[in-house]
């Protein structure tokens, strides 16, 4: 098996997708609202490049959609939900179905789509996201939605700890220079995620919009076993099998 | 010998200084105008916290001293220079001190003063700076200027490439997490540095202020010999050895 991360959107294109699986990560916050939305019982998510296209969703399916996004960490004018994984609350999203647009995560979010398969990874649902690729038995693509366009730190943290535990449940798995970078900053901020809200720029423009609240939820692991996994157009929620006892970290 | 690079300010305070020497990397702009200046003949450059600073000391010290610095990537009004590299010429800089404070090079700059050795390091003096480290005979920390506080990467990958030349230059060298996170993004942007104009937010911003000049000249490696050193209150320009015929990139 074969292991790569893209890390920025300028790398998606040299990405390789056919006959891949690929998980898109976009920790703050797009993929870890789409993993609350999907625990909170969404019937699925379509993710769409901008307000336009989600209302002209909305126009055409009517009640069960719900509108959801951010530009710039904001909520947008008209939609019924911004970004903030709590916000995607059962009454909300109970069996409709999420139109999202965001300014990083939608754009890896339709690339993964474009895979095999493809999948939503976060902190949240960091080891089910794994199992789930490798069950999937190809190479697998991660997909960095990054920061407007440039590096993020979180995401690549997030591929980091996605490609362990990869490498941990496929021995002999090699690793691109991608992986392998991502790789050593997750061993590196693997066991002290709390400081990403400090180093990550984005993190800290959550923080000036006090949105600590949010950076506390995105920011833990393994609180989901619920993979968003794309079927038909849509994200939807797929459950993977039991965490392992120990993590990776405290194996690395 | 221990390596060890601290990825963001915020890991300073916990960064080995007693008894090692220590790099200060900011690659966009600091470090680089720094050897520029230094190349260009200037005396030496004091770093100081703030613009206040920097005009008492013009005020002590006179028609020998050049006040250089930037706020958010633009000049301060009043300064001689901002903190452009090409700005820094024989004309404007030689024999004279350069007083320099900048976004997030200067607390860097001042935070390595404190080790027992303390040298500037850029793209464009990597393999000097690493020479002259080894030199030392002392752990190296190496110190990332950081974007506003966050995590920026080209100084990480500066790092990485500082990394890989002390260990290949002290096998058996012992690698903290930092240090091996900084390592893999420098094997990954080593061999296209020109990427980091795309990928890395500070890259962005200072294209948008059409400083696209700028980001050419200092994404470069190995233009220059020489390494601003801490000798009794300012760096002072010191020209390391011939550089290795073949560079790590292409090895690694």
């Amino acid at each position: 098996m074969r292991v790569h991360v893209a890390l920025t959107p300028a790398e998606f294109s040299d990405a390789p997708l056919t006959g891949c699986v690929a998980l898109a990560v976009d920790v703050l916050r797009a993929t870890t609202a789409s993993v609350a939305a999907c625990d909170a019982g969404c019937r699925g998510l379509v993710p769409v490049p901008d307000a336009a296209a989600a209302e002209a969703w909305a126009a055409r399916d009517g009640a069960d959609t719900v509108l959801a996004g951010e530009r710039g960490g904001e909520a947008l004018a008209g939609f019924d939900l911004g970004n903030s994984p709590a916000e995607f609350t059962a009454d909300r999203v109970g069996g409709r179905t999420v139109v999202l647009t965001t300014t990083n995560g939608t754009a890896a979010m339709l690339t993964a789509a474009r895979a095999a398969a493809a999948g939503l990874a976060a902190l949240t649902n960091v080891s089910a996201a794994a199992r789930w690729a490798l069950e999937q038995g190809r190479d697998v693509t991660i997909l960095c939605a990054g920061d407007n366009g440039a590096f993020s730190l979180e995401d690549t943290v997030c591929a980091g700890l996605l490609v362990g535990r990869l490498a941990n449940g496929s021995p002999g798995a090699a690793l691109s220079e991608g992986a392998q970078a991502a790789l050593g900053l997750g061993r590196h901020y693997g066991a002290r995620l709390e400081r990403l809200a400090v180093d990550s720029s984005w993190g800290r423009r959550l923080q000036r919009l006090g949105r600590d609240a949010d950076l506390a939820w995105c920011l833990r692991t393994d609180v989901s076993l619920v993979v968003p996994v794309f079927l038909a157009g849509a994200f939807v929620p797929r459950r993977a099998g039991a965490p392992a006892a120990v993590g990776w970290e405290s194996r690395a």
